[in-house]
């Protein structure tokens, strides 16, 4: 058995890309060569990895059978654009960018389901799940064995890193304006994004649903393991460079024993439970961190059956990156 | 009978008692004398009415006999200190502040319940309910004819003028400061609001919900007339300056027909509906507008019994000093 794989990131200047290879050399992750791929003008920008700088190589120009793991990141359509190629290797994939065929993928949130790897034999295509269903999974799974679901209703108020450093950028550039009184000229987003919040994230189907509301709802049944869960969710845009702040409100079968509730969330794996009053946030608690900051966790204000909770998390990070690296790890079993 | 009222405004140089002022004068409410009431700084403060600069005079020294109607704004302390004065004095009076004891007050939506003010006899007291449950009772209103409401789950996204002008010079601040790599001192909000949002917009209960959770719960539930409607509700504090957003789900008794729901809000008084894709926000579309703006109407992903729809509404006009006005409005014809 080899002790290390070789890895290609294909989008590896994106702020999630970037993410990746920090996060490969923090994590120990066993890499023999690390592959840099891109396209246009990330080709020959360079990103230190273990000491050295690794530079971005055309991703037209690459043979993916030099490598057994490809991490996808960047642009759904490219990363479609590649699946022929990346079969044809024989690599397993990660795919964070949400431009593989769902129905080919197996959905991974360590925490939640990272047990689903074991039996499947390489190559493997595994989906990275979008933000919100990574954390509301991570944060639902340990309340399963203990509560019957019914419905979770969710508002993911995500930031405008989750459309990467030109959201960031572009939020930036917005407030500065106005803060300078210079008229204010959207280009990212759909309207004004500084002091404002967007109550659509992407475009609506012909039913009004966005398509991530679309991912969150049909991911986080998956990862539960819940095929029938009924899952209300709004994505709205909001002002905040880093982290994804999630409001949820669950239904279950029967009224929950909170404190058994508040035992298993603070006994959970990646998660950080928020004592008594405490409410955390996405600046000052969560951005940075590898673990799902929870709080507000309550009852209903009338019906036994209901429990709320606030999630706030680093969306690049825990959201994206750390995700992938985490079913990485499990994967890479099959090959070592 | 007369022609007009004698009127007082309690908190007369805050954001909302600023705009009852203006409001009185744009709307020809049929004002005798007005009388602008404050305490510490604010007295001999002006602000103009008709033409004339009225000055704001000290709330302590001041005879409610004179006055048949009052405006309540300002801190809720002061307003619950002032009630036996006001008893006394038989006025009829409008609580912006949330001071009075709400078991003594008829809650009033114009668009919602208006109708509850005509057989009562004066002095009226009338709350006026907080914003969240105003923008919920005007947009869910029309459609209680059409369904059987069981559960709406909200998350309000609060503005910061929620916390008047403070709130509002706060935000500017912190986002100054950020801009310029100076350090931040949090003074009006539990932490950083600039860029960031807070999952909590006041202090939490034994039980973990907010005051004002509780208030929209209550209120809701009176304005629509449904004691057994099961209210789930989230306020979060954004970096918004002014306008409040909510993501609303609903749970009716059987499915929906769609169409009917979009023909009742569209021909609702008071509301906006937004045609096809467009979703209206704060800034551009509602800040300084008399309606209400809905958006984003859609059913369930899944569940034929959802109905789901994005509310964006002027917090301190629309949400505040408007529906006490209009309220007014509808009281006065006891007097005149």
């Amino acid at each position: 058995m080899p002790s290390s794989l070789d890895i290609a990131i294909v989008g590896a200047t994106g702020l999630v890309g970037e993410l990746l290879v920090e996060l490969l050399e923090e994590r120990h992750f066993p890499v023999g060569t690390l592959h840099l791929l891109g396209s246009g003008e990330a080709i020959g920008h360079a990103l230190p990895f273990k000491g050295r700088n690794l530079r971005v190589r055309d991703l037209d120009a690459f043979d993916f059978a030099q490598v057994r793991l490809v991490f996808l990141a960047g642009e759904a359509t490219r990363a479609a654009a590649l699946d022929a190629r990346l079969t044809a290797a024989g690599c397993s994939v990660v795919d964070l960018s949400g431009g593989l065929d769902p129905a080919t993928l197996t959905w991974v949130v360590a925490e939640a389901n990272g047990e689903r790897l074991v039996d499947l034999t390489p190559p493997l295509r595994i989906g990275n799940p979008c933000a919100p269903a990574i954390l509301l999974a991570a944060a639902l799974a340990p309340l399963c064995p203990l509560l019957s679901l019914q419905r979770v209703t969710v508002t993911a108020c995500l930031a405008v890193s989750s459309r990467g450093q030109e959201g960031v950028g572009e939020l930036a550039r917005q407030t500065a304006e106005l803060l300078n009184a210079r008229p204010l000229e959207p280009r990212v987003f759909g309207g004004q994004m500084a002091f404002n919040l967007l109550g659509m994230v992407d475009t609506a189907d012909g039913e009004g649903h966005g398509c991530l509301e679309r991912r969150v709802h049909d991911e986080l049944r998956a990862l539960l393991g819940l095929p029938g869960l009924e899952v209300a969710v709004t994505c709205i845009q909001v002002p905040v460079f880093f982290g994804d702040s999630l409001s949820v409100s669950v239904l279950t079968g029967e009224a929950p024993d909170l404190a058994q509730v508040r035992a298993r969330l603070a006994d959970a794996e990646g998660l950080e439970l928020a004592e008594g009053d405490d409410c955390p946030s996405v600046v000052g608690d969560a951005v940075g961190q590898d673990v799902i900051h929870v709080g507000r966790l309550r009852g209903g204000l009338h019906d036994p059956r209901e429990l709320n909770l606030w999630i706030a998390s680093d969306n690049v990070r825990k959201g994206a990156a750390l995700n992938a690296v985490r079913s990485a790890e499990l994967l890479i079993k099959h090959y070592l």
